[in-house]
Parts: C-alpha cells; sequence; structure tokens
C-alpha cells in the first residue's frame, strides 16, 4: 500500500517501505516484544491507527497465546469489522476468548452479512447467548441471514439497499437520498421496482449522478438485469458477478421480490475463499485455516488425506508383490520402475490440473468434453512416444540391454496414454455425478497411474525379457 | 444466471434452465451445426442476444475451425468487447484471423486497458499495422498503455475518470458531470486532486448523492487514500483493492500525479488469472490457455516440465541403484519402497500447498516464518509416527519380518520429517530469492522425498536387515 503522506515540499509521494503495507515484520516483533514484557499500553499504541484488515493480518502473525493479549489490550475499543477479516481458525479462537456480551456488541455494529460470517461457527449455545444479548432489530436481521444456508446468497447479501419506483424522476431520488433516514452507507446502484417490489432496472450511480433532475429513472434505467435468487449458491454468485462485470446485484427471493443486495467486495472474498479451498484440495489439504491450528490438530486433519494414500501407495506395492520372482531374476527393474509410475503421474496430473481449473471456470462443458477427451489421448501419446525414446535410450544403455529399453518405452507409452485418458475423465466424471474433483479426483488418478505403470513395465518385462 | 422474464402473469421469476446461464450445451451445438451445414445466418442468429463474456464463452466452446467461421458469420457486428473476454490462446487464433483495420476499428472501441490486453500478444510487425489504423487519440492512449511493463498497474488501468478540486461543491460538480464532455462512462468515485493534480482524497458516489449543492468536496472527501504508482505490480495492486475492499483507486506517476483510475472489475480479473497462474503451476502446466490449444503444441508446453521429472526419476533411480545388492537379497524391499517415497511426496505437498498459498496471501511472513517452520516440522514428526506405526505393522505382517517393519517404520519418520520441513522451507527460500515458489517448489520437493525415501529406507534395510 501506498498512502500519500505529504513531505516536507507538500507533495505527495508513494511511500517506499514494504509497498506501505502496514503489517511489517518489524511491526510485528515490535507488538509482539510488548506483549512479552507485559506493556499492553504499548502494543494498543502500536496498533492504533491500523486498517482493521490490517490489524486482523497483525493478530493472525502473532503466536497464539499471544493474540488473546493483544485483543485484551485493545479492549472495548477493537474494531468489530476485526472479526470479520481474520481467517476462521483465528477467528474461532479470538470470539472464545470474548465475553457473549462483548461480541453482541461487536456483531450489532457489523453489516448484517458479516455479523452472520462471525456467528456462523459457534456452538449453538454460545450463538444463542451471543443473538440474545444483541439489540432486537439486530438479531433478527442476523438470525434471518443465518436461517439461509451455508455458502448460499443469503449468506452474503446485505439487507440495505436503495430501491425506488421506476416513475420517480432523478429529483425526486436525490431529494429522498438527501433526508437519507433509511439509506445504506454501501450502494453503487440504485435498484428500481415495480409495485410488488420486483427489480426492473438498475441505475448506475454515475449515470443518475449525471441526469438531469427532471428525467426519469424509468428513461435511464439498465433494464438488462441480473438479479441473484437468495438461495444461489455463492460460487454461482461469483460466476455471475465476474462474467457480467457487476459491482452490486439485487436479491431475489422465491415470489422474484426484492430482499437484499450483494455488493462486489463480498464476492471478492468468495472468489478467494473458493480458489483456497480448490488449491488446498489439489494439495491433499482439506482444512480451512491451517496455517494458523496448533501443530498437532494439523497433524490430524492432514492425516485422513495420508491414510487414503497410504492404501493407494498399497495397492501399488501389491502390484509389484506379483512380479516379485521377475524382479528377484531382472533386479534392474526394481531401479528402473519408479521412472514408468512417476512420469504416469506427474502426466495425469497436469491434464488433472487442467481439467480442474477449466471446470471451474467452466470452459469445459458437456459441450466440448468429447473433444477434449481425445486432446487428452492425443496429448498422453504424443509425450507418451517422446519420453518412450527417451527413458528407453537412457534404460537401455544404463544396462546395457536394447531390451530393456523397449520395456520400460512401451510400458510409458501405456502409462502416459492412461495418465492423459483417466487425467481428464475421472475429475470431468466425479464432477457430473456432483463429486468435489479437486479433492477426490487426485487420489484415484495417482492410484491409477501408480498401478498402470508398475503393471504395465513389470507385465511387459516378465512377457518380453524372461 | 437468472434474468427476470416476466411470465404470462407479467410477474418475474428466476429462470430455472441451468440456472440461466446462456450458453448451454444445447446452444454450442446447435451453432456448430448451423456452422457445419453452412448456414451462418442461422448461426449469427442463434448468437444474436449474447452478452459479449457469453459470446467469447461460446466461440472458446466450439471446435477451433468452427471458432473462425463463427467470427466471419458475425462479421463486423462483432461487440469488441468479446475480444477483451477471450482466454488468451482463442484470442490469438481469432485475431490472427481478423484484417488489420476491422481489428483497429475493433481495438479503438474498447477501453484502453482492453485495447492494450487485445494487441500486447500481437507480434511487433502485426500490431504497428493495427496501432497505424487506428484514429490517432485512441493509438496513443494505447501506446502508452503498451509502453507501461506487462503486468504493472499502468497496463489495467483506464485513462479516464473523474477528478475534482477540493474547493468546489457538490453542486459544481453534478453541475460539470451533467455537462458531461469529458466524463467517463465508468465511474465509482470522484477522486479530489489539488492545484498540481495530485489525489488528496476519493469521495464516493453514494456519499456525493446524498450531498446537499453547496456542501464543499473537502468536507465529506474520505482523505484516507490508498494511491497505486503506476509501475505497481498487478498482483500488488489485486492485494490492495482486496486488502481494502476498494472499488476503483488512483493511479499515480512518479511525480504523485493522478494518470488514472484503476477498478474493481479489472482486479478481478487479475486475480482470477494469477490464481490460474498459481494452480497450474503446482500442476506442472506453465501454459496460459492449455485448454484451447492444439494437441501438438499442448504436448510441447507440458514436454519441458516432465522432462525435468525425467532427471528427477532417474535421480531416485540411481538411489535405489546404490542398493541393488541389498534388494538382490530381500527383494520385498523392491515391494515396499515406493511407499515410503510417495507417503513423504504426499506428505510433503501438504505443507508446499498451504506454504505457497500462505505466501499469495501475505499469511505467511518473516514475522511468522520460524514459527511456522517449527509447526510443519511438528506436524511431520507426528504423521511420521502414525504412519511408521501403520506402515511398519503391515509391512512386518506382510513378509512375516519385526525387523522389516522397525525399518519401513523408521524410514517413514525419517521421510515424513523431511517432508515437513523442506515442504515449507522449499517454498520460502524459493520466494525469499526471488523465485515463483509455484513452479519450482514442487519438482525440488519431490526430488528430496524421493530420493531421501528410498535411500533412507534401503540404507537402513541395508544396515538392519543385512
Amino acid at each position: 500500500m501506498s498512502d500519500l503522506a505529504p513531505d516536507a515540499k507538500g507533495r505527495g509521494r508513494p511511500d517506499e517501505t514494504g509497498q506501505g503495507y502496514a503489517v511489517t515484520p518489524e511491526l510485528v516483533r515490535d507488538v509482539s516484544v510488548a506483549l512479552k514484557h507485559d506493556r499492553p499500553d504499548e502494543a494498543r499504541a502500536l496498533v492504533a491507527n491500523l486498517h482493521a484488515a490490517d490489524l486482523a493480518d497483525l493478530i493472525e502473525a502473532l503466536a497464539p497465546d499471544r493474540r488473546d493479549s493483544l485483543v485484551d489490550a485493545i479492549g472495548r475499543d477493537l474494531d468489530p469489522a476485526v472479526l470479520a477479516e481474520f481467517e476462521e481458525q483465528v477467528r474461532d479462537d479470538v470470539i472464545e476468548h470474548l465475553a457473549p456480551e462483548d461480541l453482541a456488541a461487536h456483531a450489532a455494529e457489523l453489516d448484517t452479512d458479516d455479523a452472520a460470517h462471525v456467528l456462523e461457527d459457534l456452538e449453538a449455545v454460545e450463538r444463542r447467548r451471543v443473538l440474545e444479548a444483541m439489540p432486537v432489530a439486530d438479531r433478527e436481521l442476523v438470525e434471518a441471514a443465518l436461517a439461509y444456508p451455508e455458502d448460499s446468497a443469503g449468506r452474503i447479501m446485505q439487507r440495505d439497499y436503495v430501491a425506488v419506483p421506476a416513475y420517480w424522476t432523478i429529483g425526486d431520488v436525490i431529494d429522498w437520498l438527501r433526508e437519507g433516514d433509511n439509506v445504506p452507507d454501501e450502494f453503487y446502484e440504485i435498484f428500481v421496482v415495480d409495485p410488488r417490489h420486483v427489480p426492473i432496472g438498475t441505475v448506475p450511480l454515475n449515470r443518475a449522478m449525471r441526469a438531469k433532475r427532471p428525467v426519469q429513472v424509468s428513461e435511464i434505467m439498465n433494464a438488462e438485469l441480473r438479479t441473484i435468487p437468495v438461495e444461489m449458491d455463492q460460487e454461482e454468485v461469483a460466476f455471475v458477478f465476474d462474467q457480467y462485470d457487476l459491482m452490486s446485484a439485487p436479491v431475489i427471493d422465491g415470489d422474484g421480490r426484492l430482499i437484499g443486495q450483494i455488493t462486489v467486495d463480498d464476492v471478492v472474498d468468495v472468489i478467494q475463499d473458493e480458489h483456497e479451498e480448490d488449491l488446498l484440495r489439489l494439495g491433499g489439504v482439506t482444512a480451512e485455516g491451517d496455517l494458523f491450528r496448533p501443530a498437532a490438530e494439523t497433524a490430524s486433519t492432514r492425516f485422513t488425506w495420508l491414510l487414503v494414500n497410504l492404501f493407494t501407495a498399497i495397492l501399488a506395492s501389491i502390484t509389484i508383490a506379483f512380479f516379485i520372482d521377475t524382479i528377484k531374476q531382472i533386479v534392474a527393474l526394481a531401479v528402473l520402475m519408479p521412472i514408468v509410475a512417476s512420469m504416469g503421474g506427474n502426466a495425469g496430473t497436469q491434464t488433472l490440473t487442467v481439467t480442474v481449473r477449466a471446470i471451474a471456470t467452466r470452459e469445459l462443458t458437456m459441450a466440448n468434453a468429447t473433444r477434449v477427451f481425445w486432446k487428452e489421448t492425443m496429448v498422453g501419446g504424443y509425450n507418451g512416444l517422446a519420453f518412450a525414446l527417451l527413458a528407453g535410450i537412457v534404460a537401455g544403455l544404463w544396462f546395457d540391454s536394447a531390451m530393456l529399453g523397449v520395456v520400460i518405452g512401451l510400458a510409458m507409452i501405456v502409462n502416459m496414454l492412461v495418465a492423459g485418458v483417466s487425467g481428464m475423465a475421472v475429475p470431468f466424471l466425479l464432477w457430473r455425478a456432483g463429486i468435489d474433483p479437486a479433492i477426490s479426483a487426485v487420489v484415484l488418478l495417482t492410484t491409477i497411474t501408480d498401478v498402470i505403470g508398475f503393471f504395465a513395465f513389470l507385465g511387459l518385462a516378465s512377457l518380453i525379457l524372461l
């Protein structure tokens, strides 16, 4: 970040230190030292001017036991927005540490969607206690938000919006906004509704500002409206915002009536979360906030995935065990066999990654699946041939046996073809079956490429070399 | 998507078919069939009402040879915005197919940043020909944008913005906007500048609309300004927008003067691109638009990565070759050895994925690196112990040898510890050295876990069992 701080000549200059991102390692260290030596006032002073998002980052960067100390040091002055900015794991820890009435006071100050976000992971009893300590009006809004399914549009929408009838003039709109009793803090468009409160158009603020007072809203409104049903999945919402470059969108209930709005800043958070999920799942990590959990907890959340992999590794071993006599006779096979399996695994992972990504971005659909499938098969074939040649030459020269080179070459072609086919087919079929391809495809794929890799190489060896 | 289409009762209802996303497999098929049977008018009619982003998706979903046919069928009616929405690979193909003067006409209609985006990948000669065919004013703007480094703020900024002096009243602003000679199509904030055109504040449009005419801009402006230096990397820009929930931000030159603005919709595209890059790189795919390239081209772009992996696989084989006599005596080792290597690879990939992600989101910094490092070492230790036990029991029972179980258990502990340590240290050190951890860390890591896995298992076996 680079705030403009006027220098001696009064000229604005971007801050050069670390791009101006406020949470420097030095700041983290200073705060940490102040807390360690029990100087809460010093710690509070150090963080006093931080933006909520930066303060959240700083708290996350502290060791777990210092986080509570800093929150205590800040006390009632804590900006509630900080709670909404935390990673889930850290938020849960901090929230547990707060008194229910303090948490209720913080939640009441947040936007409805942020308050729901903060409270959604609390245990039922605890959550009720916090909700009961909130002012009735705020509580009802948060309860309504929490009544929508997790990850639905209802959870990320704000109940505040600006809606006007189509027959109003821009002058009416401006006067009404200026009276300003019920106007939300944040809005980027004016929604136009019919008498049943069904949205029929939208007026971007810049267009409203340029229109003259007597102009009717209906004349300048954009009637090509993208509405979001309240039960729409948030991933779908993010797609719509991205696809149509929206800044905000009206949310409608089952009868098509306007009940809230979603703004692009919330959608950016959704996009980040979904990406994080996809990336971590492909890497075999299923838990959010993994970085912030204690070691024992992290180890246990990662254990499941490793256990699944132990089974697939044992499957591969069983495949090898079938050829134990072959290996006894030609021990060079034991040296070379990981090459075939490893190349298949890597080629398959390439295809799988492209496929998972293309499914997420909707570039891969039923419409082009067959074409992509044949393409990936051909890619597997081309690279299978190339690496058959390379691996064949290496193996043939290394062990001074042309036939061993032929065997590894043939096995390579088989396994690279299998890798191309299954790297595309496995995630695609999982997706069609309603299963998240990011988490389950990798393990299925590597099982296939390991087993086929060992089987093809050792099987061909016993056929050809013995 | 769910546009509101008034039904018989005139009531808006969200479209239920496939969430209303316009590019259905049926549409793709119909367009494809029309083109195949040489009925361009029919194809044109089918796509006539599509949003530019949807039309781009549809063209991408067609087989490569049909894409040009559809672009020909649409002809001069092609919405230039479609060009900006394409994946790079498809865009290059379509652009090559357009006449330079048509391309110039399209580019002139686009926002500067989009036009630069469309033209940046053209070859120099071709690009000059297109630029020369553009109107001078547009050409100069695009050339200025292209003069900034790729992936810098200068490339994604728009040259149009609204800036006013601090002493103006809201009335002045509104009157000036209504006269509207030089007002851009899109703006979400009014930037406030001093006499040297240095931004000193910003007025969100909703605040401007609610203010009364005599109010001075300086009274309601937000002086906590986030400015973007024009040479800032776009990834950094995305971080700033996400961190501070910005809708738009002023871009400044080296003297701090306002020269453009970046809006959140462009930033969303950057975020998507950066995520795509990270995900694909972790999967060993370095080329953008991989899905849309012909098979031979895809095979050759993926070849490099596989070649690197062949070398690392050969390194692992060399490690095994040191123990060829040991394996000859105890062939069970050949059966079991992939388990140790594979578990290390998987555990290391988990840590690596979390680390790469945490670096990208700045959750991992110099401030907490030591703590995370020890944590990951402990996670490796915990799971090393757990899987030492499991693998030890399986191996001991399978080959009826307690000592074999002990050997695989010890090797497992060693390799899981190494995986934890290097899964965190490798990407972190690469990042500190200025190398992209997403692409180079995976190959380094799996080399380490393979070599150490085979070495520890076979080495311990020859020490203990022989």
